[in-house]
C-alpha cells in the first residue's frame, strides 16, 4: 500500500451506493487495492509510505467537470447581461482576438485548474485554442483532463482556418495519446459555427485516432432555429444525419432535446453534460436532465467557463441543477440529491466515457479521491451524506486531493500549482483585457 | 472618530450608486459618520480607537435577511424533495412538535445567527418560537433582527391557542419595543395555518403596538387555490379585503402574486421578500421579481429557513437570484447583478421599512458594515464590483463584520458568539432529533 485514506465517511458512488462510516481507501501506484471498513484495511497498512487522516470528512471519488473553458478564467466576469449570441458574436469572441495568445491560454488554464482542484475537481473537459499548452499545465498540475482543440470555420486565436486547426490537432494528438492523465480530443465548436464539411472533417479526424469529440449540441433556441431553416431538423437530428453522433461523442448543453433527440442520443450513445449556470445567466434555457436520465442517457455535470457563470466551482452546478429542475417541473422530488452527486461522479465519468476509469471509488479504477470536511457552522448539523454535499457543503470544504494516488492539495495547500504567481499574473492579465475591450463592462 | 474602516473598494449602495477606490468610513458609537476617500478621512481619524485595514477588500452595507427561521437550522437537510405542504404537515410540524423546546430555540437560533454573521447578514427577518429567547440569542451576538412571533390556529411548540400565542407576544413586545437592535414583530403564519379572525387579531395586535406584520404570502400553488375556492380571490387579495395590508407588513415569498395583486402591495406599501433556493427547492414556483421591481414593490432577498435550502447564505441567494429570473424570463438581461445586490442590501432595508437606519453605507445611517476580500482564485480577476459580487464572491469570503459600530467578526474571527459550544449542542440535537423522526431521513 503506497498511500492510506483512513477514517472518514467514505461515500462510494459504486452500483450500491455504498457509504461505509469510518471508512477507509488503501492505494497502490495511482489505483484504488481497497476500499473497506477502516479497521479492516488498518492492519494491511503496516509500512504504508503515507497516510492521510480522514476523520470528520466525506470521502467521495474526485469530482468531474464535464465542460470548461478554463483558460477563459482571465475573463471572469467581463461581460454580462446578454443573449449567447450577443455575448459570443460582441464580446467573447472580440476580447478573445484581441488577447488570447499561448501565453494567455498557460496562464488563464492555470487559473481555471487551480480554481477546479481547489474545489474537489479531479477530471475535466476542456473546449480551447491552443490546447498543447492546456495539457501541459494540466499535465503538470498532475489533474485528469479530456482536452479538445476547439475547430472553428472562421479564423481563432491560434489558427486562421479549419484546416490548420485540424493539422494542429493531429500533432496534438499524437503527442498526448497513451498519457495516463491526458486525453487529448476533437473539439469542433458547434453547429451553428462550423460548416457540414468541417464538421465532417472534425469526425474524420477523431474517428481515424481514436479519441473523443466534445461539442455544443443544442444550447441555445436561436441554435435549434436556425438549425431548422438550414438543415431541415433539430440539432441532434442534423447530426444524426451527417454521421457525426456515437459513443465517443461528448454533447455539452443539450438543453433544446425533444423525446424524439433523446432517442437519438441514447441509441448513439452520446454523452451529455448539463451546465445549470451558465444556461441559467446566458437564458439559453433549461435542460430536461430528468428525461435525459429516465431514458438512460448519461448527464454529466459542468461549469461551463467562468466568463459565463463565473467560477469552476462544481458544487454550485450541484446546487443549482437539483433547484432547477424541482422548480422548472414544479416538482419537488425531482433529481434527488444523490442523483445530483451522481452526475458530478460516475454519472460524469459515464457521459466522458471513463466510467471504467474513474468516477467511483471501486477497487481497480483510478485513484481520483477527495476529502471534504463537515466541520462547518453551514454544515452541522448532517442528517444525509447526499444533501449535505448537494445543498449544505460547498468548494471551500474541500480539503485533501488525490489524483492518480497522488496528494495535488493537502489541507488546502497546493502540491503542485505555485498560487501566489498564477493569481499575480491573473492580475496583469486583468489589467491588459479590461483595456483591451471595446465596451467597458457595465457598472 | 471611534471606529475607521481605512482603504478597499467601498459600495455604498446610496441613492448614485457610488463605488469609492480606495475609501474610507469614519464611525462614531453606532452611526456612520464620513463616507469617502481614505485621503480625505485620515486627516480625522487621529486619534481614532480602532481601524480595521480594509485594504483588498470590497466595503459593503450590512446584508439584509429577509425571511428566516433561524432556530431551524438543527433542522438542516432534515427532510428532502417534498412538496411544502407534505413537508410541512408530515415532516416539519411533527418535527417541531417533538423537539422545539427554548432550549431548542436557544441552541437553534445561535447556529443561525452564528452562520449568518459569518457570510455577512447583518440584520435578519425571523418568525419562530419562543421569540422571546430569539431576542435575547440576537441581541447577545450584536445583530440586527427583525424578530416576529408565529401565530398559528393549532397547537405550536410553545402555545396550545392564538389567545395564548397573542397574550405571549404583548408581552414580548413590551419588553423589547425601543430596542436599537431589536424590533419586535408579530408573525401570522399564513392565510393557510389561519382564520380570518385570528388574523385579524394578529393584525390588530401589531397595529396597536406599532410594530411590523411579517407573513408568508402566496408562498405556494395549493395556497392560491384554496384561497380562491375558500376566500374568492387570491391570497393578496383576501389580505387586502380584511385589512391586514399595510406598509407595516413585509410578505415572504409572493410568488403566485398576479398585475392586479402588485397593484395593491404597492398601493398599501407592502414589502416583499423573495426566497429563491426555498421556492425552487419546494417547487413552490418563481416570484415575479422584475414585474415587482419594476412596479416600484420594495422586494428584499433572503434564505428562508436552513431546512428547505439548506443554508443561511445571502451570497447563494442572489448568485440563484439572478440566473433564475433570467431563464424564466428567457431573457439574459433581466435582472443584472448591481440590481441584485440592492435587494440584498438597501432593497431588503425598503422591504423591512427600515431604509431610513440601515441598507447603505451613508452618513448618519446605522454603521452596519461588512469587510469582503476579493484575494481568492475564485474571485480573481474582477473586473466588476457587482458582478463579483453575485456570480464569484460568496459567503466565506466575508471577513470582518461590523454592527452598529460594533465589531462582531474580525477576520473571520468571532468576537461576540462561541463557535465550539454552538456546534457541539447542534451535534447533540442532531442526534436527539434524529432519534425522533417517524420516518427516517432519505438515504
Amino acid at each position: 500500500m503506497d498511500l492510506f485514506i483512513s477514517g472518514g465517511t467514505v461515500v462510494t458512488m459504486d452500483a450500491e451506493f455504498r457509504v461505509i462510516e469510518d471508512g477507509g481507501v488503501a492505494i497502490e501506484g495511482d489505483v484504488i487495492t481497497e476500499v473497506g471498513k477502516r479497521v479492516d484495511l488498518e492492519p494491511k497498512s503496516r509500512g504504508v509510505k503515507k497516510t492521510i487522516d480522514a476523520r470528520g470528512t466525506l470521502v467521495l471519488p474526485g469530482m468531474i467537470n464535464g465542460h470548461a473553458h478554463a483558460a477563459m478564467s482571465l475573463f471572469r466576469g467581463v461581460a454580462e447581461d446578454h443573449s449567447l449570441d450577443d455575448w459570443l458574436q460582441r464580446y467573447i469572441f472580440p476580447a478573445e482576438a484581441r488577447n488570447v495568445t499561448e501565453d494567455f491560454v498557460f496562464w488563464g488554464t492555470r487559473l481555471g485548474v487551480l480554481e477546479m482542484l481547489r474545489g474537489g475537481v479531479t477530471t475535466y473537459a476542456d473546449m480551447y485554442y491552443f490546447e498543447d499548452v492546456v495539457a501541459r499545465v494540466t499535465k503538470e498540475a498532475g489533474m485528469r483532463g479530456v482536452l479538445g482543440e476547439t475547430i472553428l470555420d472562421f479564423p481563432a486565436p491560434d489558427h486562421r482556418t479549419p484546416a490548420a486547426a485540424l493539422a494542429y490537432t493531429q500533432k496534438y494528438i499524437e503527442r498526448w495519446k497513451g498519457d495516463p492523465l491526458i486525453t487529448p480530443a476533437v473539439a469542433p465548436h458547434s453547429i451553428y459555427t462550423l460548416s457540414t464539411e468541417t464538421l465532417k472533417s472534425a469526425g474524420a479526424l477523431a474517428r481515424a485516432n481514436g479519441v473523443p469529440i466534445l461539442m455544443h449540441i443544442a444550447e441555445a433556441p436561436f441554435e435549434s432555429e436556425r438549425s431548422r431553416a438550414q438543415h431541415g431538423g433539430s440539432p441532434v437530428n442534423y447530426l444524426e444525419r451527417i454521421g457525426l453522433l456515437g459513443g465517443d461523442v461528448v454533447g455539452a448543453h443539450c438543453v433544446w432535446v425533444d423525446a424524439m433527440d433523446i432517442a437519438t442520443l441514447l441509441r448513439r450513445g452520446v454523452g451529455t453534460v448539463h451546465n445549470p449556470s451558465s444556461n441559467m445567466k446566458l437564458a439559453s434555457g433549461v435542460m430536461p436532465v430528468v428525461d435525459l436520465l429516465t431514458a438512460g442517457v448519461p448527464v454529466g455535470l459542468a461549469t461551463d467557463s467562468a466568463a459565463s457563470n463565473n467560477n469552476q466551482d462544481l458544487f454550485q452546478e450541484m446546487n443549482v441543477a437539483a433547484k432547477l429542475q424541482k422548480v422548472t417541473r414544479m416538482d419537488p422530488r425531482a433529481l434527488p440529491a444523490r442523483q445530483v452527486v451522481e452526475m458530478a461522479t460516475i454519472g460524469g465519468a459515464r457521459a466522458l466515457h471513463l466510467d471504467k476509469q474513474i468516477g467511483s471509488l471501486e477497487v481497480g479504477k483510478q485513484a481520483d479521491v477527495v476529502l471534504i470536511g463537515t466541520g462547518a457552522t453551514h454544515s452541522t448539523p448532517m442528517y444525509n451524506v447526499y444533501s449535505q454535499l448537494v445543498y449544505a457543503l460547498n468548494a471551500h470544504d474541500v480539503l485533501t486531493v488525490v489524483i492518480a494516488g497522488k496528494i495535488v492539495m493537502e489541507v488546502r495547500v497546493m502540491m503542485t500549482m505555485d498560487k501566489p504567481a498564477i493569481l499575480a499574473k491573473a492580475h496583469e492579465y486583468q489589467r491588459k483585457v479590461a483595456a483591451s475591450l471595446i465596451e467597458p463592462p457595465p457598472a
